[in-house]
């Protein structure tokens, strides 16, 4: 390219929402109510305990509460739902994150869609899903979202562009493909079992790597001026583009760390405080 | 071609769906249960009343009930929503139908969203969508998993396979391309947004068309080879596809009618039929 990519950093769109919010979480305070988030962490997983960290202090700086809930790794499915139920019915929980992945015995579905969708503020229900698909209003899931606030953000048009999603995670690949389509790209979604994967993705004007594995997608496969959102969270803080030969090719990028995974944890606060402000 | 394309004709799919219900209805019968399909029309709709009489009768055919409520166009959503109330907790009701296109004052959304998911068997609620979506059991919509019958009945094959939907509807465009993403076809969903539609055609090995425009799809478009299945139902039974142009550059073909749409019915008996096994 003869200028230099654009960068799409998460900071400026965390900011933006951050500061919509504050007048909000005072409003509510005022009435007497704090947002406050539970997470549920099952297991000891070190990279889960410090993304629930990372979310519980969100809350704190914002002047949210939230409400940490650490489950041994042996927790079966029946005393997870069981302690959903409990959250799903205590009015001073707003919302409800399960940090994924559960342990393998967990039927992790099932978990999820024990939570009330007035509190999937993570967005990670059947139900949620079911009615973002359709336009009806419902708390997407979280890093989807965000991909779609930072393309907004950077005013980067979406109708009528081809977005090529690779990966099909139910919290990832398949809600983005549909907030896309439902802004109306044409979208296409690749996986594993995906026949000429560069192929595809080499016709795209937008594409998102979500697909969990590091430096995949090469700067070769991508169309001259494409766009690329990098959702991916590898080891190490490495994600699921090779961000440097993506360089040579592309309009903009999203560095990883600092690009979606910020604005991801905004989004599950937002959520939050409209679940609280739905409450009231 | 140097062959003749084959059609893919609905008749030997119903034919295999009913044999294998039969026996399932005799077996429900004994047990003093005959399967019930509740169906619901609001309004006058000529074309509407024909679909909720084939429908019936087809219910009759197979030793099914079928119970039919005839609404007046003026119905509002909450007179609606009331009936299918009292549907969703009669337990002679096996499953509902509500007849699409509801007229203009109602919301239909929320009326489909009030259908026990238990009876969803035509397969329009949002959760149903989004349980399909995730892999966990649901009956399907049933316009797109008859595209799968038929698919499976001619064995052609799905995985790894590039699909393209056009169209993106809540009961077919969306459904049917997550029936064919969970089976591993990578799909691209094209629509009325969509920029080069026939270049996105130009690259399907699946071309599904759910568009609800007469002879819309053009020969020109197709790869060689290519599958087309013809979801439209427009005036006068001519569908979505240009059947003479396409012939010359496809593989397969369902025709209009005799192929998508009798399929559709006898998913939703099978639908029907499950919902009263799984009330027993």
């Amino acid at each position: 390219m003869s200028h230099e990519p654009l960068m799409l950093e998460g900071k400026p769109v965390v900011a933006e929402i951050y500061a919509n919010l504050s007048s909000r979480i005072e409003a509510l305070t005022a009435q007497g109510i704090t947002p406050c988030l539970a997470t549920i962490l099952v297991g000891d997983d070190p990279a889960s305990a410090t993304y629930v960290r990372m979310k519980g202090n969100a809350c704190k700086k914002l002047g949210m509460e939230s409400r940490r809930i650490h489950l041994p790794a042996d927790t079966t499915t029946k005393q997870l739902i069981d302690t959903i139920a409990k959250l799903n019915q205590d009015t001073a929980v707003h919302g409800i994150l399960l940090q994924h992945p559960v342990p393998a015995q967990i039927d992790e579905r099932a978990a999820f869609d024990a939570i009330d969708s007035a509190k999937d503020v993570d967005g990670v229900t059947s139900l949620g899903f079911g009615r973002m698909s359709y336009n009806v209003p419902a708390y997407a899931s979280c890093t989807p979202e965000a991909i779609l606030s930072v393309l907004d953000h950077y005013q980067i048009d979406i109708e009528g562009k081809h977005a090529v999603v690779i990966g099909r995670s139910a919290i990832l690949g398949k809600p983005v493909s549909f907030l896309l389509l439902n802004r109306n790209a044409t979208v296409t979604i690749c996986h594993s079992k995906t026949k000429d994967l560069a192929e595809h993705v080499g016709h795209a004007d937008i594409v998102v790597a979500a697909v969990g594995r590091p430096k995949f997608v090469q700067g070769s496969w991508l169309k001259p001026g494409a766009v690329v959102l990098d959702a991916g969270y590898n080891e190490g803080n490495i994600g699921d583009a090779d961000f440097e030969s993506c360089l040579d090719k592309v309009k903009a990028i999203t560095p990883v760390p600092g690009g979606i995974g910020p604005v991801t944890i905004a989004k599950l606060l937002q959520h939050t405080v409209e679940a609280a402000e739905a409450s009231v």
